[in-house]
């Protein structure tokens, strides 16, 4: 360890992400990426980007990408800010809304990259267990409000889980909390369409609301690193003129993702397809005597037979090329969380597990 | 103003960023891009970028960039880390070193982020105004350390005059200095290869130096985003297992830095070419009556003739499509400072020049 390093940070458990294997024929299930490839149109986009933008700062601000993004949500471009990827987004609203000293108030568990980020700054995180069903308890605004939590994240659909929390749940918290409430929707591209989950609803309900989108998982974009969040314009303000870095998403990134938010259909498509496969692969998973409760997500979080160890599981299934992800925490060590893959991919998985469950 | 956001960061004024004017034919002299395109390498491996692992995230510590890197140094992996551009460096090294409520130091003047940086972490800045000649002064080390600067930023060559001070003088300094000393080495590509300052040696002798390098000038890739530490590794993995975003360097920008490192010789024909122009620029200025202090970067900052406001020069050339870089702060109020073109751009600053100034 050097000298030099801030006691915080030494103490810090830095945060681990999915293993990213570098055998192409590995069956990647393990870091929630779409099964599908990018739309033609970022491939066109790619191909046709003039090199000769790369010399030259990017547009500071994104602009053009932000405009896209607000009318793709029916708001205004004073309502976006545009990020690389997700975990500049969160930075942003820590580094923005809380005080090295305060409270970043979520849930038990959630997304490990939140603890991380509050030690970082300083901050004190205060988290409030789910229910058994991962459902929200009903006192948490008044909760995270009685810990004066400044900011409070709420990932929903639920990671690790899939559990959607309704809008009606979402705005009765922001409406209860006195900090800001950022709703981490990276998942939000894969919730039935029938339920009518509007982030545009709940951003013009509440002036305290930050909703987190990316790239990565709807638009097929992991590599890009692109993200965004909407806001009351007052609150996204200084993120986009004070706390962000001053070029923070490269000319490239700003031409891929205009490209990909501009082709609904073939993003809708594939989200489509994933839920059509996270209905097979939640059957087939019932079936070997996984328990699987319902997901919105492109994930599933399946608790193994009472005989079967998940982590023995995982560790065979990683022999055999199959990543999923296992958490050692208490509440998951039973549980493996599964992402969606493609149909060819998932009877694979299926197989796999079968075989070795029965042996 | 949001009743969210932290007092000092409402009280803080953003970084401004140099103007990035849409129009295409605008000469712009005034962020100090390479006036040269990227090299061809480049742009092969942009076209050759596989648009499939877009879909999947990228490989989280950019090893094949940081083995690139390490060799073209003569390092080892472990000495480096790479950031999502030289924003990216600064915050981190910022992050993990100065405590909210310690301190900062540097030179004055000096990059106008580093006070934005600090003011998001909390900390204070301690300064010292540089000598007249732009050298720093020889209590540097000795005042940084009596103010506890837990981490002291200095640009060299220095931005925005061009002095560069000898690696001697900056291993010194980072000898008697107390905290660590990241050496802002964005325009060091720029300096005549005759002088060999090494960074290498500069990262042997002492384990409290970062040095910070960036793709964005020496490689004409602002519009990536892309940049790089060197230190101890003691120094640089905190930064790298703890502070840095989980996957801080999209594929894209692994794969092209990975071109333009590869790409020596290309880059040293656009440095030299630079250097020459630098010396063609500096010469027109003194012979129209500016006076040029001896630049070792790809910029010169020029001295109006007495009877010449600065400010109203900057203007005319803005009005003629020419972008130059106009301070108003009490030491470059009377100063402008001029990216080298390439010498047709160059040719047109200096006949605009003429022009506005003897009619």
């Amino acid at each position: 360890m050097s000298q030099f390093e801030r006691p915080n940070i030494a103490a810090l458990q830095g945060y681990s992400s999915g293993e990213q294997p570098l055998e192409k024929e590995t069956i990647k299930l393990n870091t929630n990426e779409n099964p599908f490839p990018v739309s033609v149109k970022v491939q066109a986009a790619l191909m046709d980007f003039a090199t000769a933008d790369l010399r030259v700062y990017p547009q500071p601000t994104a602009d053009k990408l932000r405009d896209a993004i607000a009318a793709h949500h029916g708001l205004t471009r004073d309502h976006v800010i545009v990020t690389h990827a997700g975990d500049e987004a969160l930075r942003l609203a820590i580094t923005t809304f809380v005080e090295p000293g305060g409270t970043l108030g979520t849930t038990e568990p959630s997304y490990s990259l939140y603890p991380v980020l509050s030690k970082i700054q300083d901050a004190n995180m205060h988290t409030l267990a789910l229910h058994d069903d991962w459902s929200i308890p009903s006192e948490f605004a008044q909760t995270m409000t009685e810990h004066n939590a400044q900011l409070t994240c709420l990932v929903n659909p639920h990671a690790p889980s899939g559990h959607l929390t309704p809008l009606q749940s979402i705005e009765s918290i922001a409406k209860n909390i006195s900090g800001v409430l950022l709703v981490d929707e990276a998942y939000i591209d894969f919730v039935d369409p029938d339920l009518a989950y509007s982030s545009k609803a709940l951003i013009n309900a509440q002036d305290n609301v930050l909703v987190l989108r990316t790239f990565s998982k709807g638009y097929s974009l992991a590599g890009l690193r692109l993200g965004y969040l909407l806001g009351d314009p007052e609150l996204i303000k200084p993120m986009l003129e004070k706390t962000r870095d001053s070029y923070n998403v490269d000319g490239i990134s700003q031409a891929l993702g205009l490209a990909a938010i501009s082709d609904q259909d073939y993003a809708k498509d594939t989200w489509r397809q994933v839920r059509e496969q996270r209905q097979v692969l939640g059957d087939a998973l019932v079936a070997l005597g996984f328990s699987c409760p319902h997901s919105e997500a492109n994930f599933l979080l399946a608790t193994t037979p009472e005989e079967i160890d998940a982590e023995g599981l995982y560790e065979a299934l990683k022999a055999k090329g199959i990543l999923v992800r296992f958490f050692p925490t208490p509440r998951l060590k039973d549980k493996l969380r599964i992402t969606i893959g493609t149909a060819e991919q998932n009877e694979k998985l299926i197989a796999s597990i079968r075989q070795l469950i029965t042996r």
